[in-house]
């Protein structure tokens, strides 16, 4: 049975590491479906967190060999964990005269902040889970949604 | 004179791109600093918000190879442009009595949103520029940072 799955990947901070992980994926014609790489506290150390879709004894295989990759630190599989799921979007929306005030109550209302202005558009930038980012790209859609950029997500795991 | 860029590109949403946009950074030795790749509005395309220190004339040849892949759309260098720049990220700070009122300060100083509690930690989100999160980073050191993760940067044009 196909379902997504969270990894997060701890890798030493080489040229030729992410090449390495993306081909093992894409050499079984699996999708990323979002990926987010950047430096942990350790500048040494990159965190790479992963979301794929596919059948549960495929991934375990990747992970068994994105464990014997060089430069691997250490992978987690965070699909049945307990975790926090977030991702950021900045979206540049048309916002002529008559269209603003109502663009600033959905803003509110979703607690997005805005972060740049125009004569004619507002960038608006959001952190929330995948469902929430939908939901308020669906509002502001008939304003015209000029352009668009979101990271992959990123994930850590609550408590203990 | 090495410099940072901050390369926007679209491509078609199939396996294997990464790893061939990967490597060709990874095949001339460069390094990769932070990587973001999610969906577009349009789930076929995605958009890789890449960021990487290296010679001006070296990176346009990379662009250029880039703009020949199949599957890439089109490859935006926002090095010299007005840019919004922002990441976002997940800090686990060690929270004993003593010290939840001073980090609820800080996160509120910072904006930041606390998205999990546990008896001897908080969970923070926040959404800022590198040097602003540096900053936070650092006056939650002496706490004790359990667990760190970020996304990749995403950068939008300004304007125009």
């Amino acid at each position: 049975m196909e379902k997504q799955c969270v990894l997060s990947i701890l890798v030493h901070n080489q040229p030729g590491v992410l090449s390495r992980i993306a081909g093992l994926f894409s050499g079984r014609g699996y999708n990323i479906d979002s990926i987010s790489v950047a430096e942990t506290m350790d500048k040494d150390i990159s965190r790479i967190t992963l979301i794929t879709t596919g059948e549960k004894n495929i991934i375990e295989q990747i992970t068994k060999q994105l464990n014997k990759l060089i430069n691997v630190v250490r992978v987690c599989d965070f699909t049945n964990e307990n975790y926090i799921y977030r991702e950021l979007a900045l979206i540049k929306v048309n916002a002529k005269a008559e269209a603003r005030a109502e663009i600033l109550r959905i803003a509110d209302i979703f607690r997005c902040h805005i972060v740049d202005v125009g004569t004619d558009h507002y960038i608006l930038e959001i952190t929330a889970s995948k469902n929430k980012l939908q939901a308020i790209i669906d509002l502001l859609k008939p304003f015209g949604i000029k352009d668009f950029v979101k990271t992959g997500s990123i994930a850590l795991q609550r408590g203990k």
